[in-house]
């Protein structure tokens, strides 16, 4: 198949080269030539054809004989930038020149609200558009094992299945268009809320006296069970191979949450639902953030509940 | 074995019932006389004998000839009442009249340094205290299917553990007195936030207009899960067998949640322990009761932030 993909981060580079391994032919576009001449390069060293991948000018000449395109970007203002061109300059944008009936999938998380509206614009000249936003990290990203959230039609999503298990292991239907964002960011606001919990429980029971490993046995085993007790616990010396017994390095970035936490508080502002909590992780991690450690994984909060240093 | 028995309230009556049906002999003591009189017409049903059960005049009575001491009342209050008796009368109170070396065990749900103060005084006059708090509710009370949270020395939870094998499933060692009620409290504190996150998380989404039963899916096999949404979902519909499903009757009621986090924010407020979320969610379920909601199941926080009433 013939991709455009734009977008080629730490997320979007690996995916496109899990592309490029299932045999795709991929034109790309990033503002880092480093980026891109890194993905030509693997293109020719997957299959000895320097026109595996090719380097596209603009998203508008990335897309312009495509059969699907990908991006996979920061945030809502330049997946706008990307299909409808910056401002003033609509050429360059992939709806200026992507055929007819190509479908455009959009991996970046970013506001349901906005997905839509590009839904809307693409679709008015005959292009269907998915969002499916991604759960997995760098780590999943390069080991192609990928949770994609997809919200489409269930054509649209039938279509597309088959080059997202290129580059993921668990490809979720999720609704209509614009829901795989809701999906994604409810996840993330109940993974925050959870994740502090969990750390009020552990620092409150080892405050108090209690052996941590004892507690988490408890948690787990009981009504506080949960993903952020018995697969990632916060506490330091309770499980191996979490960040917490790495100094809170890898996983996760705090920095990351925050974005979510801003995606679910804003969505929830709009259809003027009360988040409590959501609100209050959101200050929890920006204060964390704001104190220096955005790059550390998400679940060093209990640090800041602690009162101690993350290492 | 004989036990004395104090405390037949809601949790305390089928607690004694199922120990009866064990085959013990009990002196049982408890404020409403009608509920002294139901243990002894049981006891009386069991085997036949009207002295299986005898009714105590005091909780000092109760303990006299006991081999076992079991208390199971509503606040510390209560618990220091009856072992220390009330003020100016301590020859009414457990500790006046139990045999040296006899084991006390208070089921109570109380605060840790309360349960600590007293395991001191009884110690002192040769008497070993074990705290062992439960879960299960009222129908696990009646089936005898309980969790007991165990805080006690392990040759003192080795000497107790059959009779509480009497009254449930799960006899669970937490660690030296106290640690009973701390992992009770850390437990119920996590399970709280956690049950308030899956409500914003399933309402956000509902409003943004994902399919409800979609979502608790995805939450579900994702880093959201846990046991307030895979087994206890809030949410109208999506499960059956909750109390979602019949209007949040049953379950575990939104006061008895209200007691446990008053406890662990002043538990917390001793060891100087942030708990921003565990606050937060004291102050929600105290809005909820406050709008006359204290007898729903605590998963009917949900309502609130939908806006809606319970039913």
């Amino acid at each position: 198949m013939r991709i455009a993909f734009i977008g080629l981060g730490h997320m979007g580079g690996p995916m496109a080269r899990n592309l490029v391994k299932a045999g795709h032919r991929l034109r790309v576009f990033d503002l880092s030539a480093e980026a891109v001449q890194g993905l030509v390069a693997a293109g020719d060293a997957h299959s000895g054809d320097t026109q595996q991948v090719q380097a596209a000018a603009s998203p508008a000449d990335a897309a312009r004989d495509a059969e699907c395109v990908i991006t996979m970007l920061p945030a809502a203002r330049h997946v706008e930038v990307v299909l409808c061109g910056p401002d003033g300059d609509p050429a360059r944008g992939v709806l200026a020149s992507v055929p007819r009936g190509v479908p455009l999938i959009d991996c970046s998380t970013i506001d349901p609200a906005t997905v839509q509206r590009l839904a809307r614009l693409a679709a008015a000249q005959g292009n269907p558009l998915a969002d499916a936003p991604v759960s997995g990290g760098t780590g999943g990203a390069t080991a192609g094992t990928l949770t994609f959230m997809v919200g489409a039609t269930p054509e649209l999503f039938a279509q597309l299945q088959p080059v997202l298990q290129g580059m993921g292991q668990h490809i979720v239907h999720c609704g209509a268009t614009g829901m795989g964002q809701v999906a994604k960011i409810c996840n993330n606001l109940l993974l925050a809320v959870s994740m502090v919990g969990v750390a009020e429980a552990m620092s409150l029971g080892a405050s108090l006296g209690i052996d941590p490993q004892v507690l988490a046995g408890i948690l787990n085993t009981s009504s506080g069970r949960c993903w952020s007790a018995d697969t990632y616990n916060p506490y330091p010396g309770v499980m191996p191979n979490v960040p917490a017994a790495r100094g809170y390095s890898g996983g996760f970035g705090v920095d990351l949450m925050l974005k979510d936490l801003g995606l679910a508080n804003e969505a929830a502002r709009q259809v003027h639902q009360p988040l409590p909590l959501g609100a209050q992780a959101l200050q929890l991690y920006e204060m964390w953030s704001r104190q220096g450690h955005g790059q550390l994984d998400f679940s060093s909060i209990i640090r800041m509940l602690q009162g101690q240093r993350p290492a």
